[in-house]
């Protein structure tokens, strides 16, 4: 347990993650590059946006880095901590969005991210972050590889981990006008700072690392499915609640576009296309399959 | 000045307006025709919806009527009458989203609506809505003729009518994390009463009415116009714009989701397709004309 807090480390993780998950996932597409911007924050900072359109596997990928410094806390970010507001703060992280080309091949998020603030005294800081899985024509064995990822990933932390995590991931990504949830879950967690720093840094790379290498797996197990207009009709119709999720719900994409984040970057999680069409029956056995999948469930009880 | 309220005759005039508006799009349309579904509300009330997708001219098209009773008034709709929560109530209502195929054909929106609470004492009412135009390519013409046509139809009103509903009109439909309006604007009013029940009913008359002469006119002096597939790329990158407006601030929207209305009808104002793409760079000379376009500007002085 403990361990001193150490920024400038959690700072050169996250540009070195953001460096290997592009290589790791150009090496998987084999066809498409990363493209490089790097931007500045107006209250301090900046930020490097990685995006890979186009690929074999990859309709459109994107892997964020960002490290923001503030002046001021936002009000947004403490709701759950109005003591911190007005204290200057440093925050950083890595996110990720895949939307794959093949309707087989489930779209993916991952996040992991630090905040702190800035006073020598009484700094105040946490880990927060997690990954889900939102696949559009799902396969039980994927899911529950994905979910003893999960929880294997979390084992070493403790036993509770991984089920409460899980718990948080399920309430989070939840479309309630729509009775669903995003995909099928994974972990979720924020205001990671119980087990020490050293125990919470630890973690947040295993999160990265289990993500990188799951969604791998089961993107070889289904990139060479062949599928038809159909499927990808439905998976068009599909994105669209990815796209209500994020502009509705989503706190991290809110915030960002609410405090001034470079909205392209913010944005890079959408996808590259959505359909909306009336009362959809498109595919109503697929509907009826994926809703199964919509809710939360004990996958590795069942 | 004046007149009694009745709220059975504006009820009457929202299902007649529907049937009309649908009537007019199908003529102008000339190839589909719209569909009709009936729907009742958890509260109380329903509606019809109606939408029209793959025609001639529209890609898609909604006409929705609702008339909602309720015993509570909700919370979001008090945010400025404190004193009515709880209160029961009824809103009627037609909103119009159009989507037209052709880039050069604008988008366009219109809604009236009425609200009153139901005690027989100490009624409180008000009418609501308006228009606006998302124009892709805009064509200064058509715009000048969109406000001139809302100038006239609110003249009779108050010389002060057109100005500070156009003002509104630009307010609201504004995307602070673009930089941008939504389109060239229109009119909005919320909270209309003080001209008395007559004078404010005829005024909603008007703004439908002017709503489906006007771009009525617009739709054709642009239907025939030749466009290319960089051109359909451009229209699908910018109604990812209007998704990102109604998700993220249309209070219609955000309010009929969770009040718990019904979802496929309030997300009708959706675009059938929309593309999003990574800093978009897709027709700058496009984008920088249409930019000069997205912000309030005096319409009927320049």
């Amino acid at each position: 347990m403990g361990g001193e807090i150490q920024p400038a480390i959690v700072i050169d993780f996250m540009r070195d993650l953001q460096a290997r998950l592009c290589a790791h996932f150009e090496k998987i597409d084999g066809k498409a590059h990363f493209g490089s911007d790097t931007w500045e924050h107006v209250s301090g900072g900046g930020g490097c946006s990685r995006v890979m359109v186009d690929g074999d596997v990859f309709e459109k990928i994107g892997v964020n880095y960002s490290h923001i410094k503030g002046g001021n806390m936002p009000e947004a970010a403490t709701d759950a901590r109005p003591e911190l507001a007005g204290r200057a703060f440093e925050a950083t992280g890595v996110s990720i969005v895949s939307h794959p080309n093949n309707p087989h091949v489930p779209a993916a998020h991952c996040n992991v991210r630090f905040f702190a603030t800035e006073d020598a005294s009484d700094k105040v800081w946490w880990f927060g972050g997690g990954f889900d899985l939102t696949p559009y024509y799902p396969v039980k064995d994927d899911v529950v590889l994905w979910h003893k990822a999960a929880r294997d990933l979390c084992a070493p932390f403790g036993n509770d981990v991984y089920p409460q995590f899980k718990a948080q991931c399920d309430d989070y990504f939840t479309l309630p006008h729509r009775g669903e949830t995003r995909g099928v879950g994974g972990l979720f967690f924020e205001d990671l700072n119980h087990w020490g720093f050293d125990s919470c840094f630890a973690f947040i790379q295993k999160v990265a690392e289990g993500f990188a290498a799951t969604y791998a797996q089961i993107i070889e197990k289904r990139r060479a499915e062949a599928y038809d207009d159909k499927q990808k009709a439905f998976q068009l119709i599909r994105r669209g609640r990815y796209v209500e999720f994020n502009l509705i719900y989503d706190r991290g994409t809110l915030f960002g576009l609410q405090s001034k984040g470079r909205t392209e970057s913010v944005l890079m999680s959408l996808p590259p296309r959505a359909d909306w069409a009336y009362a959809s029956e498109l595919d109503p056995d697929a509907e009826k399959e994926l809703a199964a999948y919509l809710k939360p469930r004990p996958w590795l009880e069942d």
